[in-house]
C-alpha cells in the first residue's frame, strides 16, 4: 500500500476500505505518512466526502490510535453527551448530575477548549477547590459511588485525532463534515460509554451556520454509532441567540446551579429536560424519550439533581457551599449595566457578538497557552421576545476594568436588534435523530 | 496574508491574485510555506483549477524563482519547442539542425527525464564524444557560431517547479492541467527563448491519454503564451502508436539522422517537417507556417539539415562520422526479430506497451540516480495500416542479453493487433492552436 495510491483513489471519488483507512492513519500518527501527504488526503476528503462505512472505519482508526478508557468497573449503561459548542452552553454542568440523580451513571471527560469561554472542566474549576484533574483510579471509583463524574483528559486518548486536527487547521480542511464527525465520534468512543446523546448547534453563534450543514453533522455523527453498533440519539438545537442568560465561566456555572434548583432561564431548562430525557431513555430508565423527559421534569423539582451536584462537587474537592451560594461565585471588580437606547422588542441577540465581546473579556482561550479569567463574562437581561423599556438594562459585564467593561458593552449593543414589533423567540428544539 | 487563507480561498473556488501566488510559491521555496500547506493547496488547485490569469501567475512566480538563460546574445528570434513526451519521439534532434539551417537560432535546454528512454541529452550522448554538459559561456557561444546547441540544464532555473512537482509526484496531484502547463512554460521561459513550439501528445502512449485533456493542456499552455507576450502554436498530435520505428537511445538518434537525410520513417517526416514550419514561422523566417512547411522540406533534400547535425556534432565534441554511418551506434549484443504468428494487417501498436517493453530492456530510468544503456531498445518493422504474413519480422529487439531478448519479444508480440480486414493510420496531426 502507497499513501499517494490511496490519496488519488480518494481523490477519483473511490471508497477506501478499512485497511486502507487504518494505513493512514496508523501512518500517520506514528510518523511514517508524511505530514503533506496526510494534507493532501484530507483536501481529497474535503471535496469528495465520505461514505457511512469510510467515516465510520476513520473513525475507529482514531479511537485505535491510543488508549481507551475502561468504564466497565462501574453497573449500568453509561450515557456520554457531545454538544458541538454554542454561546452560553452550560447544559452539561446541569445534564450530568440531573441524569446521574435518575440512575444513569455519567463519567464527562471533557477538554480545555479555545473559545469565547473555557470548557466544561474550566468552568467547574470557577468553584473553589474543584479538582478536574482526576487519576484513572479516581475516576472510576467516583462514578461508581457517586454516578456522576466530570475530569479533564487525562489519558492519551486519540492522539490521531489531535494529530490531524492540528494539520486540519493550518490547512483549510477543518470544514469537512466526515473529519468533523470522526473526529467528535473517535473521541466519544474511545472515552468509553455505552450510548450517546449528541447536541448539534445550528445558528449565527455556532459552527454550523446553516440548517442542512447541521443536518449533515448530525447525520453522519449518527450513521457511525449505527455502523459502530452504539445508540445515539442527535438533536440539533438553535444557537442563534445565546442559551440562557449568563455567558463566562463562574457565571455559567452559577446559571446552572440556578437550573438544578428549577429557576433557570425557560430555553436552558427546556434543553436540560429534554436532552436528560433522551440519556435517561438511552440509560434504560425510560421506555421512550418522553417518559425520560418526564422523570428528569420531576427530578428537577424534587432537588434530587440538585443534591447530586452538590455531591459531585464535594467528591472532586469543591466547596458544596458554593451550590447554596452561587452569587459568591460572582467576583469580578466591576458590574456595568448595559442600558437600552430605545424601547420596543428584542428581535435578536447576535450570539457570535456576544461570544466575541466574552473572549475579549477574558473568559476565554485563543491559544492553548493562554489562562483565563473565570469570573467575568456577560448575563442577558433581555432575550429575543422580551419587551424592552427606553433605559431599561439589556445585559450586566462583568469585568476586570470599567475600560474592559466599556468596550464589551459596546458590543452587547451592537448585538441587540430592538424593533418596533413584537418578535417570537426561534425554536430551541429544532430536529431529532436516532441511530 | 497567510497560507491557509489561501488554501481556502482557493478551496472555495476564488481566483487568487498575483501577489497571492507569488507569496505562496516563493515562501514554499524559501521553506517559509510547509509542504503541508502547499499539497493542500495543491489538492485545491486539482478541484478547482486555476483561471488563466491565475496559471500565468503562476508559471511566472515560478520563473522568477530561479536563474533565466540570456539568449540576448545571439542574433534573430529565438525559437523553443517542447514535447509532452511520447514513445519513440526522436523529433527534437531533427527539429533543431532543420530549423538552424533555417537561419533561425535553436537553444535547446532539456533535462534527463524518467520514462521508458532518456530525454534528448541522453540520446546525443549515445554518440561517442558527445559533450552536453556545456558551460553558459559555451553555450551561447555555440549558439551565436552554429545557430544550434542542445545540452543539459546547466543552471538553477525554476527551483520552485522542481520542488512542487517532487511534491505532487507523491500526494496524488500530478494530473492538473494548470500545474503541468505552468509547469512546463515555467521551464520554456526561462530557458530564454522568444517564441514556442509545443507538441502536445494524445493517445495510449502519452500522459494524455483523452483528446479533451490534451486540448485543455494545450489552450492552458497558449493562454500563459498569449497573458505573457510571448508567441506560440501548439499541435496535438497522435500518439496512439510509436513515433517512427526506432525507439531507443542510439536507435532514435539514427533514425533521426535517416529522417535528416530524407530516408526516415513517413510519420517522423510529417512531424518534423510540421513543427519546423511552425519554428520557421515563429522566427519569422516565412510568412505563414504553410511556407514554414515548404521551407522546411527544402532545407531536408537539401541536404543542409544534415550538414547542420554534423556541425553540431562537431561542435559539441561528438564524432561526426556518425552522422554518416549511423549504424555503427547499434552496438547491443543481441538482435532478435519478432515474428509476427499470423498474417493480416496491424490493426494498432500499443505505444504504452512498447515503451514500457524498451524500458525493461534498460533504454529508461525508473529513478533519477538509475544508468542508462544507450544500445537497446526497439526497431518497429511494422506499423498501422502495414500489411503483413505470417512469420514476417514485426519487429526487431536490440538487448544485451538472449534472456531481456525474450521478454521484450514477448511484450512487443502483445503490443500488435494484428486483423483479418486492412486498417488505416491514425491521423497524426489533429489540431492546432495558436496565441
Amino acid at each position: 500500500m502507497r499513501a499517494q495510491d490511496l490519496i488519488a483513489k480518494k481523490r477519483d471519488g473511490g471508497e477506501l476500505t478499512a485497511d486502507e483507512i487504518r494505513y493512514l492513519v496508523h501512518g500517520y500518527t506514528r510518523g511514517e505518512i508524511p505530514d503533506y501527504q496526510m494534507a493532501a488526503f484530507l483536501m481529497a476528503v474535503y471535496f469528495r466526502g465520505m461514505s457511512a462505512a469510510e467515516t465510520t472505519h476513520l473513525t475507529w482508526a482514531i479511537v485505535e490510535s491510543g488508549e481507551r478508557v475502561d468504564l466497565s468497573g462501574a453497573p449500568g449503561v453509561k450515557v456520554d453527551k457531545h454538544s458541538t459548542g454554542g454561546v452560553g452552553d452550560k447544559t452539561t454542568l446541569a445534564l450530568v448530575p440531573l441524569v446521574a440523580a435518575a440512575g444513569v451513571p455519567v463519567a464527562k471527560m471533557s477538554g480545555r477548549a479555545l473559545g469565547h469561554t473555557g470548557g466544561t472542566v474550566d468552568k467547574l474549576e470557577s468553584i473553589p477547590g474543584f479538582r478536574t484533574g482526576l487519576s484513572p483510579a479516581e475516576f472510576i471509583e467516583q462514578l461508581r459511588r457517586v454516578g456522576a463524574v466530570i475530569a479533564g483528559q487525562s489519558r492519551d486518548v486519540t492522539p490521531a485525532d489531535k494529530a490531524i486536527y492540528a494539520l486540519r487547521d493550518v490547512t483549510g480542511t477543518v470544514e469537512s463534515i466526515p473529519l468533523i464527525a470522526s473526529s467528535v465520534m473517535s473521541k466519544k468512543i474511545a472515552s468509553g460509554a455505552d450510548a450517546f446523546v449528541l447536541d448539534v448547534k445550528v445558528g449565527r453563534g455556532a459552527f454550523m451556520k446553516e440548517l442542512s450543514q447541521a443536518q449533515a453533522l448530525a447525520e453522519a455523527m449518527i450513521g457511525i454509532a449505527r455502523l459502530s453498533r452504539r445508540r445515539a440519539v442527535a438533536w440539533i438545537t438553535s444557537m442563534e441567540q445565546p442559551l440562557g442568560c449568563a455567558v463566562g465561566n463562574a457565571l455559567e456555572v452559577a446559571e446552572a446551579i440556578e437550573a438544578l434548583k428549577g429557576e433557570g432561564p425557560r430555553d436552558v431548562e427546556e434543553l436540560v429536560v429534554a436532552l436528560a430525557g433522551e440519556m435517561i431513555y438511552l440509560g434504560e430508565k425510560a421506555a421512550d424519550p418522553g417518559e425520560g423527559k418526564k422523570r428528569a421534569a420531576e427530578i428537577l423539582r424534587s432537588g434530587a439533581a440538585l443534591a447530586k451536584f452538590r455531591e459531585l462537587v464535594a467528591a472532586q474537592g469543591g466547596d458544596p457551599g458554593v451550590v447554596d451560594d452561587p452569587e459568591s461565585l460572582l467576583v469580578a471588580p466591576v458590574k456595568a449595566d448595559v442600558a437600552a437606547p430605545s424601547g420596543g422588542w428584542v428581535a435578536a441577540v447576535d450570539s457570535y457578538a456576544v461570544g466575541l465581546a466574552t473572549m475579549a473579556l477574558g473568559a476565554g482561550r485563543v491559544r492553548k497557552e493562554d489562562a483565563i479569567d473565570p469570573s467575568v463574562g456577560i448575563v442577558l437581561r433581555k432575550k429575543v421576545g422580551d419587551a424592552v423599556r427606553p433605559g431599561e438594562s439589556l445585559a450586566t459585564v462583568h469585568a476586570r476594568s470599567d475600560e474592559e467593561a466599556d468596550t464589551a458593552a459596546t458590543a452587547v449593543l451592537g448585538a441587540y436588534s430592538i424593533e418596533s414589533q413584537p418578535a417570537k423567540p426561534p425554536a430551541l428544539l429544532i430536529q431529532r435523530l436516532e441511530s
